[in-house]
C-alpha cells in the first residue's frame, strides 16, 4: 500500500493570467461530468462531426480535416512538422523565440535540413528575410511561421509570407497556439496550408487537445512522401481515416471523450459569443493592459505594433525580484502570470489575457496587484496611474 | 456562424464492456471539477507527485520516471518504442495480435530490424520461441511483448520471457494497457525494464492519458542514443527533467490538469480497494463470465489456461449478424461491447469487464442480454443456463 495519506484533489481556485491554462467557463467544466462513451458510439461520432464543424469556423476555414489532436499543443506542432517533413527535405523556419526555436527542434528530429530566419526575440520576421530564404538554392518544402510567439507577445504579420511560400511552392504552416480565438486567424484568405492551436489559452478548455486543420495541397504532399511519417499516434493519413465520415471510420486510437466534450462546449461558447465579438473583446482588454501598464512607468518588449493582445510581455523594472513578485501574486492574490523563457528568463513577464480571463475585472486587478507589489519592492509610480489608464484605453 | 445549431453535450448513459473506456466511478468524474491549475504551480506539483508514487504502487516498482504520458495508450506505446530504438537496432517483437501489429509497425516506424514472434491470433507466444529469437546472431536490443492482447483476449505470461531477455542483454518492454490495474503487473519483481498501460480501462479513468514506468538501465540505454529520439512530444529525456523532482522543473508541455484530477482519484480509488483485493475482483468476475458463456453453449476464443479475466474474447456462432447483435446491445440496453479487430473482425466479441464495469451487476446483464439477443436471432440455448453458471462461478 502507497505509505502517504492520498487526499482529495483540493486545488486553489487561481485567477490564470499566465501563458495559459486560462480560466475555464464554469459550462466547459460541467461539460466534463458527461458520461464517457466508447470511441465508436453513434452518438460520439455527432460529437467529433460537431466539433469539427466548430473548428472550421474558428480556424475560418473549408478544410475537411479539421480536428483536435488527442494531446496537447506541443503535440500538434509535432504533428504539423513530422508529417510533411522527411530526411532531406529543406524548411524555412522562424528563429525569434521558444517556440519558434521548439518548430527547429522538432524539424531537425524529422531530418529536415532547416534554414533559419533570425530575428531578436520580440521582433518579428520581416518579409523580406522570408523571401531571400525561399529564393536560396535548394528546393524549400515548407515554410513555417508563429503567428502568436507566446514567449516574446509577438504578432506575426502572415499575408506576404503566405504569398512568397505560394509563390515558391512551398507549404505554409502557422503556429496559432497563442492566437486562435483571441487574434484572427484566416486560415483560407491567408492560404495557410497547415495551422494548429491548442485547447488551453484563447479556446478557454482545459489543456489536452490541440485543434489542427490542413489543406487538401498538404495532404497531397503526405500521399507522395518516401518515408513513412516517424510518428503513428500523429500521422495524419491514420487520423483522417477515423475524423472523416465516408462510410467507415477505421479505428485508431481510443479518443477522450471528456476532453472532447470540454472542447465541444468551449467552441458553442465561441459560437455564441460571435468570432468577432470575441476577437474585439481581447483586443480592447489587451490595449487596456498595455496601456496601464505604460502608464506605471514599464516598458513593453514586444515591437510597437507588432503585439499580441493575448499574451504581453512587460521588462521586469532593474532591481525587482522577479521570483518574488510572482510568489506574492501567487500567495497574496491567487493570481498566476509568467515568467520569461529561454533568454528572457528574469527580464519579462508573461500577462495572458485568454479566452474567459480576458476580462475588464482581470486588467483592473492584474494592474492594482503589480502596482501594490513593486512598491513593496522600492518600485516608484503614481498611485492608481496603471488602473486610471486602462480605464480610458476600455472607455475609448 | 456556424450553421448547425449546437445544443449541449447530451450522451446516453452506457454500460460499457467493450474493450475500453470502462465507466468511470462518480468520484473520478467530479475531480474534474477541480479548477485548472498552471503546469508549474506549486500545487500542481504535489498532484503530480502523488500521482507517481499511486502508480509506483500500481506499477510494483521503486522506479523513479513512472508517470503519465499526456496522450492515450497508442502515445504511450510509441513513446516506449521511440525513445529505445533507432535506426539499425534489432527489436524481437510478438506477432499475435491487433496491438502486437501495431508494435512492429512503430518499431519500423523507428527504423529498427524486427524479428517476429509469429503465433496464431489467440495463443501466446512460447518461452522456446523468444529464446530462439534471441539467439539469432543479431544483437537483440530490446524484447517487445504484449501482456494483455485486447484484441485477442489472451494473457501473455512474462516471467520466462523477462529472464531470457535479461540473459541476452535485451530491455523488456511490456504493454500492460488491458492488464493494469486488473492483473497482476509486478514490474520489479519481474524485471521488466519498460512498461506503459492506458487510463480509461482497468483503472477506470477517462481515456487521455497513459501511464509510463521506465528503470535505470533502460534511461542509461536512452543516454547512448546516436540520433535524436524522433518525437519531440514524447521524449522520455526532457519528460523527466519535468517529471523528476531535482530543484528545477523544466516546462516541456502543459500538463493536461483536469484529466490529472481524473486519474490522481482513480488511483486513489484503487488504493482504498486494495490492489491485491481489484485484481481478485476483476479474475472473479471474468470467470463468471466465461462460465456462462460457455453454459451457453458459446466458444471461447482464447487459449485456455491463458484467457483475460479484463477483457473475454467470445467466438461469434454460425449464422449470427455480429452488427445487429451490437446494435441492439446499444439501442435495448444502452451497453457497448466490442466487435473483432482485424483478422477476427466478424468472428468474436469482445466484452470487457475492467474498473468500475468489473461488477457482478454487469456479468448478469450482459450475459442475460446476450441470451434474449441470440434467442430472437435463432440461437437455441436453455433459458438462464448463462446466468446460472455465473452465479455459480461467483460463489464459489
Amino acid at each position: 500500500m502507497p505509505s502517504a495519506p492520498y487526499q482529495e484533489i483540493n486545488p486553489p481556485q487561481r485567477i490564470l493570467l499566465g501563458p495559459g491554462p486560462s480560466n475555464v467557463h464554469p459550462r466547459v467544466q460541467q461539460a466534463m461530468m458527461a458520461p464517457v462513451l466508447g470511441h465508436m458510439d453513434p452518438y460520439f461520432y455527432t460529437v467529433m462531426e460537431d466539433t469539427m464543424s466548430l473548428l472550421r469556423y474558428l480556424f475560418r476555414t473549408k478544410n475537411a480535416l479539421t480536428f483536435p489532436i488527442s494531446a496537447t499543443g506541443s503535440a500538434g506542432m509535432e504533428a504539423g512538422l513530422c508529417n510533411f517533413l522527411e530526411p532531406g527535405d529543406v524548411a524555412v523556419i522562424a528563429n525569434n523565440g521558444f517556440f519558434a526555436d521548439r518548430m527547429i527542434n522538432i524539424a531537425s528530429r524529422c531530418g529536415a535540413e532547416i534554414i533559419r530566419l533570425d530575428a531578436e526575440w520580440g521582433r518579428i520576421i520581416e518579409p523580406e528575410a522570408i523571401e531571400a530564404a525561399l529564393k536560396s538554392q535548394k528546393k524549400v518544402k515548407l515554410l513555417a511561421l508563429v503567428h502568436a510567439e507566446t514567449s516574446t507577445g509577438v504578432l506575426q504579420p502572415l499575408t506576404e509570407a503566405a504569398q512568397l511560400a505560394k509563390q515558391h511552392e512551398a507549404l505554409f504552416l502557422v503556429d496559432a497556439v497563442t492566437s486562435l480565438g483571441g487574434h484572427e486567424v484566416a486560415v483560407d484568405d491567408w492560404s495557410i496550408d497547415i495551422c494548429y492551436s491548442c485547447s488551453q489559452k484563447c479556446i478557454g478548455c482545459p489543456p489536452g487537445l490541440s485543434p489542427i486543420t490542413v489543406n487538401q495541397k498538404a495532404m497531397e504532399t503526405l500521399k507522395k512522401r518516401s518515408h513513412s511519417v516517424s510518428s503513428y499516434y500523429l500521422d495524419l493519413s491514420l487520423l483522417s481515416k477515423y475524423w472523416i465520415r465516408d462510410g467507415s471510420r477505421a479505428y485508431h486510437h481510443t479518443a477522450p471523450a471528456s476532453m472532447f466534450y470540454a472542447l465541444h462546449e468551449a467552441l458553442v461558447l465561441i459560437a455564441d459569443e460571435g468570432l468577432e465579438a470575441r476577437i474585439q473583446r481581447h483586443a480592447e482588454h489587451g490595449a487596456a493592459l498595455q496601456a496601464g501598464l505604460e502608464a506605471m512607468g514599464l516598458v513593453l518588449h514586444a515591437q510597437p505594433g507588432h503585439r499580441l493582445s493575448t499574451l504581453t510581455t512587460v521588462c521586469i523594472p532593474e532591481g525587482i525580484d522577479d521570483a518574488r513578485i510572482r510568489q506574492r501574486l501567487l500567495s497574496d492574490y491567487s493570481m498566476e502570470i509568467g515568467g520569461g523563457l529561454g533568454t528572457l528568463k528574469g527580464k519579462v513577464w508573461r500577462i495572458g489575457l485568454m479566452g474567459y480571463s480576458s476580462s475588464e475585472q482581470n486588467v483592473l486587478l492584474v494592474l492594482s496587484a503589480l502596482e501594490k507589489l513593486l512598491a513593496d519592492e522600492g518600485y516608484k509610480t503614481e498611485t492608481g496611474a496603471g488602473i486610471k489608464a486602462a480605464v480610458q484605453s476600455l472607455r475609448k
